[in-house]
């Protein structure tokens, strides 16, 4: 069991059985959506929801609500299911755009279909996304949704505007990773604090939270292709740089070495040079700093959440600490 | 102008001064859409909805509709550009899998920002679409749409899955254009409809027609890619042939020449076989006796039309009338 996958059976535990159950129904709801789609053509769109990521983003929904609503959850775990619909659905067009072989262990849909199958598979996700939440029959999830996957979209396209240039600011990629990853996050609070009945403050403060989460999330993520190790991460150091996605660690690396700012990334002739590049960001402490900006925004995020009560405040709390521990 | 574009033109006219203040309003409101993503990275979103096509769709809406609702038509404006955003972000992914260079005269975003912006960008318009409809708050609206753009995800995944099966039934055809075609036609006078104030009876009446001319509008663009004449369409014959997509006229023609059924259309060397397997496929009558089909479902849309009063029902005859007349 990976970590994040650790994280979700501690929260679960701390959440209350409410929680288990929940993610019990959001798993048959998934199959449910991927046999809805049994004809052979959509196979790959099945595939990918019922494989199964650790549904990271469906427990903080669930979580977020804070307890079984009065409808039995099921609009509950429908918020969930589009939240990890749209998740589902950036993974697939993001591995076409970065031609990966697997994912989660298995062949992804550019690989196994193609090009052509994987992008009108992404699409049948998001739009799956959209039509499952209608059914709430709620305008402000369905607004809190598609702003997110709007922001998705725009992080994304930022990202590949602004491959190779080493010149971007930390704002501008805190901006990014606000966009293509704490959006989400921020939805996934949202959607729970409205279906757990939220009063518009409380609500704005669980997105807060999900904000600061995702964005601490994203800059693990990007410490982590820096530093690895690879033996926890699964893949070579460096990928980032490789594709030319400018993060955290490069840019306050070059600020403090001028071999580092010199560096052309369109010149990394492979994966050896991109890990030699790992290095020398790292000899300048740069990982490590961007390590601890994202601690400090996890802490941040635990130490502004209003009072709740004790279990959801816990798990809310453990959900935080698993974020980080990723790195650990 | 072509057939298309005369069509629009005479619809306006036909339906009242209100569809034209509609249709103004409607690219107001989509260059508002273009400039909100104004950051360089959104330029291709925001040229792509900027860039224009014919707005068929949204004037599909708009006569759908039957006139200005109480808001001054914002919600009915609002709910014609999430059609066309839909419509766009299909055509930016499609673009992508036929690695199309020219789209209304204007370099595609793939071909211009390669595939990797290509992708973003169609996420980006299909998750704008939502957000721009989820204004409007009404559950029925996002439903609708929701259902349209799964519908042609899913229809896009068959025509891939399907590629080079010249074994597909008339059946199976039929189904996959009712999905990447007819659903969008038909949320487009569902959505209208609801906007309208349109009571169940009369909503159902006409997605009915929509969903009819759609299908037809289907046929007749598949009739067109196997008899042009290319003069008209500004693109060779059988370019579909030579995508692997099997269309009516083929399914009709295998049935009627040996020659054709024995074609093998992996084997088409290029456009000029591709040309030749259409002159084949029209000397069985195959492509008039397709025509021919559209035609009956055109009637069919306009005859079971409703009660209406007689401009809009005037104006929706010469929308399906339009449909036909690409053709002539």
């Amino acid at each position: 069991m990976n970590a994040v996958a650790a994280t979700v059976e501690a929260v679960a535990d701390a959440a209350g059985r409410h929680v288990r159950a929940l993610m019990t129904s959001l798993e048959q709801r998934l199959a449910e959506l991927a046999a809805d789609h049994g004809e052979v053509l959509a196979r790959h769109g099945g595939d990918t929801i019922a494989a199964g990521g650790k549904r990271l983003r469906p427990l903080v929904v669930f979580v977020a609500a804070g307890g079984i609503p009065g409808d039995g959850g099921r609009a509950l775990v429908r918020a969930a299911a589009a939240v990890e619909l749209v998740h589902s659905a950036t993974l697939v067009h993001d591995d076409i755009l970065d031609a990966a072989d697997l994912r989660r262990g298995r062949p992804t849909v550019v690989a196994s279909a193609g090009r052509a199958m994987a992008t009108a598979t992404g699409d049948l996700l998001f739009s799956r996304a959209f039509a499952e939440l209608a059914r709430n029959e709620r305008r402000d999830e369905v607004r809190a949704l598609s702003v997110a996957s709007t922001a998705l979209a725009r992080g994304e396209l930022l990202q590949r505007a602004e491959a190779f240039d080493v010149g971007v600011t930390l704002e501008r990629y805190l901006r990014r990773c606000e966009l293509k990853t704490a959006a989400l996050f921020q939805a996934a609070c949202e959607l729970g604090a409205l279906e757990g009945g939220a009063d518009e403050t409380r609500v704005g403060e669980l997105a807060a939270f999900g904000r600061r989460i995702g964005l601490a999330f994203q800059l693990l993520d990007d410490v982590l292709d820096v530093s690895g190790p690879p033996g926890r991460t699964g893949k070579r150091r460096g990928a980032d740089l490789l594709d030319g996605t400018v993060t955290l660690p490069l840019i306050l690396a070059r600020e403090r070495s001028d071999d580092v700012a010199a560096f052309d990334l369109r010149e990394i002739g492979g994966p050896a040079e991109a890990e030699a590049l790992c290095d020398a960001i790292e000899a300048t402490g740069a990982a490590e700093d961007a390590r601890r900006l994202a601690l400090e925004m996890v802490n941040e995020a635990s130490a502004t959440l209003p009072p709740l009560p004790t279990a959801q405040l816990h798990a809310l709390h453990l959900i935080a600490d698993g974020v980080v521990d990723r790195y650990a």
